[in-house]
């Protein structure tokens, strides 16, 4: 009987975004050996953007001398399906309709394949090498151009019967709200959390209060950087775009809150570089529509883990998960 | 080695009601071999309370010869914790603050006590007997003096990492909306879709609306059951506040379907007497407030259970689970 040293063992962690593919050789600890990345929209066909992908990889994997020790696949995309492997109506990326992604990796690097959206992915990442190391129920948020969600409950993910649970950005914070630039429905936390929706917040404002900092910049300027500039200098107005948007993000966490009862809450991406301009007003928000058995019990945690090497870690958690 | 027969095995179930409390021995097929009630609020410690539970229920025991098969005690009551198996600050009970209800139990019945809150130990009962048979992910929206909810996930109940979690009731539908008038909270779904909320929702409609029928009754006697009659005799009025009921509804279930995706969401409890009038408006606006991945996918249905019955099969089904 051999002993395997686990150290050796890695997994190949891939991130599928809208403009550009991350990719790593991952070992147990959350180590990443080897990462490179391809953009992702220069391939008409999956079958292209695979064998592109297989192209860079495999030298990699050469070079590292791991081959045999490769544990399997683990692919973070958009609208990606748990259950079944696939990438389905993914409207950011080029390919449409429904692709059985897991099984052309399979065929093409001969290893298992798993896969989950990539918000699902960042949250297995935290609860296996980030901020939620040892929790069994958390929500993760991720807070970049949209607003994704993983909810983990008793240890495991939320998949829901079909795979695609945990669209906290999509639900409805306020009825007959903002209209969303996208999907058409009207208030939803990504109308108003997402990076897009602070730049919508900051340019109504702005229009409002002709002497903030904020009409220092020109109109495609204006996003949640330049906000937290001006924010950071004390502009009122840029504040209060945070503010607001705490508020709403708040609201909508307490309503997470009382459905799942987690004990702490992750916040990632992009926009929590505004840190407590966002972070105070939304624990408030949050705290004051809980009932009072869920007062004061839940954290509200921003990711421990590299923004750049976070998806990567995910996608590779999936194939460390039991 | 001994067979033993599962239809003699069976498990106490006990709903404990701010009012009455009602309990049953049930088999494994959810047939409830005997059944009595004792009131909830005549009192004043707990240990008073279960000696007259043991009292009724002994005889019930002996009677029907099944004393050694007893499998366990289950319990559903109000602000019950299925980790602790206590009643915690459960406002509508005549005990106060942390009870270690299952310990006491324990004590007195000799037989291990699980417990967990009422709405749990209805979707629970519906799993197990009821209109959820052979789903893992639903949602159970108990309608009722108050709205509940049993979340279903994976073929598990959500209790969340403090076992509070399903708290949909408390979720805020409108922020800024309505009052609550025990909580304190603005806008939340029971607020607007429990028994109490229809009723707020028709007082103040009708008088709005002097020519509605809803105007022939005494302030006291509206309620969600003589709404239902004026909506019968198609009254506008009547109508209209099942209607909005039913919006606000939909628009919480939304919210609730892309945090869990789950098949089906199960109605139960009395405003559900109040069939297509509430149910049509809430499933349209469920279905146009979901992103199109979920839409025309989650059945909406009514419980199966004789509402009687149903939370003491519900209770019982916790000795049972595994």
């Amino acid at each position: 009987m051999s002993v395997v040293d686990l150290s050796k063992q890695v997994a190949l962690g891939i991130d599928i975004g809208g403009t550009n593919t991350k990719f790593g050789l991952v070992n147990h600890r959350g180590q990443i050996l080897a990462k490179g990345s391809i953009p992702t929209d220069q391939y008409n066909t999956p079958e292209e953007f695979i064998d592109a992908l297989y192209k860079e990889i495999q030298p990699l994997i050469d070079e590292h001398g791991v081959e045999k020790m490769i544990e399997g696949i683990g692919v973070g995309a958009p609208n990606a399906n748990y259950y079944r492997g696939t990438i389905e109506q993914a409207p950011n990326l080029p390919w449409k309709g429904v692709i059985q992604f897991a099984d052309l990796m399979t065929e093409k690097f001969g290893q298992p394949c798993k896969m989950t959206n990539d918000a699902n992915a960042a949250a297995l990442g935290e609860m296996m090498y980030g901020a939620a190391r040892g929790m069994k129920d958390f929500i993760m948020i991720t807070l970049g151009t949209g607003v994704g969600s993983g909810i983990v409950s008793g240890g495991n993910l939320i998949y829901g019967h079909d795979g695609f649970a945990g669209e906290l950005g999509h639900t409805i914070v306020k009825p007959g709200g903002r209209k969303h630039w996208s999907t058409g429905s009207e208030g939803s936390l990504e109308a108003y959390a997402s990076a897009t929706g602070i730049a919508i917040t900051a340019k109504k404002m702005r229009a409002e209060f002709p002497d903030s900092m904020l009409n220092q910049f020109p109109e495609e300027a204006i996003n949640s950087k330049t906000v937290h500039e001006c924010a950071l200098k004390e502009d009122p107005v840029a504040i209060e775009v945070f503010r607001y948007t705490g508020q709403k993000l708040g609201e909508a966490l307490a309503n997470f809150v009382m459905f799942s009862s987690p004990e702490a809450i992750l916040l990632f991406g992009g926009v929590i570089k505004a840190g407590d301009f966002i972070l105070k007003p939304a624990k408030l928000h949050m705290e004051r529509n809980l009932l009072p058995i869920f007062r004061n019990k839940v954290r509200l945690v921003f990711s421990e883990l590299d923004e750049a090497d976070a998806a990567i870690l995910g996608a590779s958690a999936l194939v460390w998960e039991k």
